[in-house]
């Protein structure tokens, strides 16, 4: 049953006519189900010229075993410390841990949804990933803003990960490209 | 029917009894289906010792309408411009460009999988995105030691991905902590 899934993902990712196709059948149906249960919210992007040094944001979200191997999977980055616990138990990590990358991209996603939000574009990160997070960690994402460049609306942020104990997880720095007006669009939203 | 689902998602991503649960029902279906058609290929890891600098390394990748869509519902990082056309057609990139955290999570993957290979702990990574990546581009990530430290074990390298035109999108470095000992897993293989 094609029809409401098709829906759904329609108003999760807005999809519009035109746009491309989405893929496998298989990527239909895994998704819709995965997505059926996601609140929508509507998020606004915050323009250059309103981006003041030392603004904050915060983008929290746990890890989930399907979002540590639906990465793996769609990365390639198949790592058994990530995926084996019986390897990963024979690590200095006594156990699986989350790929890093994964902490990275809950950055990009900070910068995507909350500062400066939609139309967003990343230009350079660096991080440091101090401490592994588990599958089940609640991640909170800090953003600051540390630095402006009106010619090219570079804004620079400080970043990081720590888990739902405060521990510092990850830190580093995100270089992005700020949108120029205010942009508004519907994302899912995960409990 | 979840019986040989199951099995697929076991040989896939070397899950073994007494690993945690792969998680939602739904991951299951929408993963395995996906993941039916994905060759298995035993990989080694290149412990510490063999490592020369100089030592390359490439790992080939397509970005897929299923990577990008996936990628943005498990970061949450569902910017527009990745996954709305008719948006993305305002942008200076005339549409749709790939998530540059897939990038980065493509030089994870390829240090988890081809140098050092599996058992690699990622410690740093900085990263300038040069130009987007679009939906269907093949990317060729490229590693070169450059840097090795004994006493911690700790390679740093030198990362670019270009795409099948040669064109350079992204370059930076990566700093990883390499195994002591040759690791071999069985890890799927997509064409």
């Amino acid at each position: 049953m094609w029809v409401a899934p098709n829906r759904v993902i329609r108003a999760a990712v807005g999809r519009r006519r035109g746009d491309a196709g989405l893929g496998t059948r298989s990527w239909y149906r895994g998704r819709t189900i995965a997505i059926l249960n996601i609140a929508m919210t509507k998020v606004r992007s915050v323009p250059y010229a309103e981006i003041k040094i030392g603004d904050r944001a915060e983008f929290v979200r746990q890890v989930t075993e399907g979002d540590v191997r639906s990465f793996a999977l769609l990365s390639g980055d198949t790592n058994p410390v990530h995926l084996d616990e019986a390897y990963a138990k024979t690590t200095p990590f006594g156990g699986r841990i989350v790929h890093g990358s994964l902490m990275a991209a809950h950055i990009s996603a900070a910068l995507a949804t909350k500062l400066p939000g939609p139309g967003t574009i990343y230009l350079e990160e660096s991080l440091r990933f101090r401490r592994p997070a588990r599958i089940g960690d609640v991640l909170t994402t800090t953003l600051v803003v540390e630095e402006k460049r009106d010619d090219r609306k570079f804004v620079r942020f400080e970043a990081q990960v720590t888990n739902q104990d405060g521990t510092l997880l990850a830190t580093g720095h995100a270089l992005v490209l700020a949108p120029s007006e205010r942009i508004e669009v519907e994302l899912p939203e995960r409990p």
